[in-house]
């Protein structure tokens, strides 16, 4: 059996009491820092788990899955994921090929971005729309995916959560805002809401999307909110209180 | 300090060791379960957390919260909530009422059914569109807004979490699909993903939206995917894997 155990969103509290019950009777724990990152050392995993942990590499998951499953058919295996697990399309594939092969897959859940970013910027979960990544650029271009995402959320009035590339290196708001304004024809000219250490001691700004470089977000990881083109009254006042909006926002109030 | 404390998707053990620090601290233990549920009893809660706990009410926490904001303001307060809080409005306006009263706020999050949908369905967790409730009909009308916003993703190719109406009973699939064909314009008779108790004992069936009334999907909670217009090939492997997809679903493999 392959248990993936989502950690949640900070250091080695943040794991549930059945994620880590489920890490004390495995055969064997890995870890996978790849698709997402935690702020905590892998040594303090193993000291509050009281457990040795092996980490993955993205081919361990990909290319060379099928060691995995094999493993995962004769032991009890967990992997130890940050975040909610399967948010990863690598995840839900193993998912798919363990099943072919007859290998049970438990999902044990934890907090994820994906929903905490609604609780430290006060916007209503319901009206985000689809979510994208800003990643570095690649051979020089640079990825229009994003821009296209938050095009499509404003068609529908939807706020837009940005996810920055974690990899080599986790990508900062600044660098963020750098990267997009070389693509940007102009919808970037926007309100928006920029977050560090969700789970953690976070940090809120909501100010125009190119403003917010100009900000002390402090270490990564970090992440941005695009607003859609009006912002309902109870989180125009969450975002005046908590994330020092200025008072201008209150011209998309709707 | 007020501490809002995740309780994740589905008994006591979902708790985090961070959550459960918490509420081993506090003075006093509130939860509140009408915003979501949770499957454990209140008695578990209490047994597996070794602590007392108050249920508070919709007026605790909405006309009357006052008084839980300057309780405390003097104690050092948990509010117990199923999923993540913050999910819904209620908790974040008692933010804003406790930070204009120099009350400090904290959040420790938790499992969503916003982000873990993505894990039981292996639907993409980023092309997922706005979210929307269907509520029960009240005084004979049916709220228009989850058709709405299945227009809306549809235009820009989002799936739709479709959550269910929990009070005063949590509704199920069947009554959902019922609801909606009242007022359905042909946008239903599209491919959806059914969905039963997430982070316990689930159970997902992908087929035709009108078609999933006939599955036996068993006790509640229970919510909906509406997919978009087109599926990734890696998701209608997913459906097909782990949630009977019938072979038809190939016909919107993008």
């Amino acid at each position: 059996m392959i248990t993936f155990v989502g950690l949640g969103l900070w250091d080695a509290k943040d794991i549930s009491i059945r994620g880590l019950e489920a890490v004390k009777k495995a055969d064997r724990v890995y870890a996978e820092f790849y698709t997402s990152k935690l702020s905590a050392e892998i040594g303090d995993l193993e000291r509050e788990f009281g457990r040795g942990i092996e980490i993955l590499e993205r081919k361990d998951l990909e290319e060379e899955s099928w060691k995995i499953v094999n493993e995962g058919a004769e032991k009890n295996l967990v992997i130890l994921v940050p975040g909610d697990p399967m948010i990863a399309t690598t995840h839900s594939s193993l998912m798919v090929e363990a099943k072919r092969k007859g290998v049970d897959v438990k999902i044990i859940h934890n907090a994820s971005i994906i929903s905490a970013v609604a609780g430290v910027t006060g916007l209503h979960a319901y009206r985000f729309g689809k979510t994208a990544t800003v990643s570095y650029p690649h051979r020089n271009v640079i990825s229009k995916t994003p821009l296209d995402v938050v095009k499509q959320n404003l068609s529908i009035n939807a706020h837009t959560l940005l996810l920055l590339d974690l990899n080599p290196d986790p990508m900062t708001i600044p660098e963020a805002v750098d990267i997009l304004e070389k693509i940007d024809d102009g919808v970037l000219n926007h309100f928006a809401v920029g977050v560090a250490r969700v789970g953690g001691n976070s940090f809120v700004v909501c100010d125009n999307f190119y403003s917010l470089r100009d900000h002390a977000f402090g270490d990564p990881p970090h992440t941005v909110v695009v607003l859609g083109r009006t912002v309902h009254i109870t989180e125009y006042e969450f975002l005046r209180e908590f994330a020092s909006a200025p008072e201008s926002l209150s011209e998309i109030v709707e």
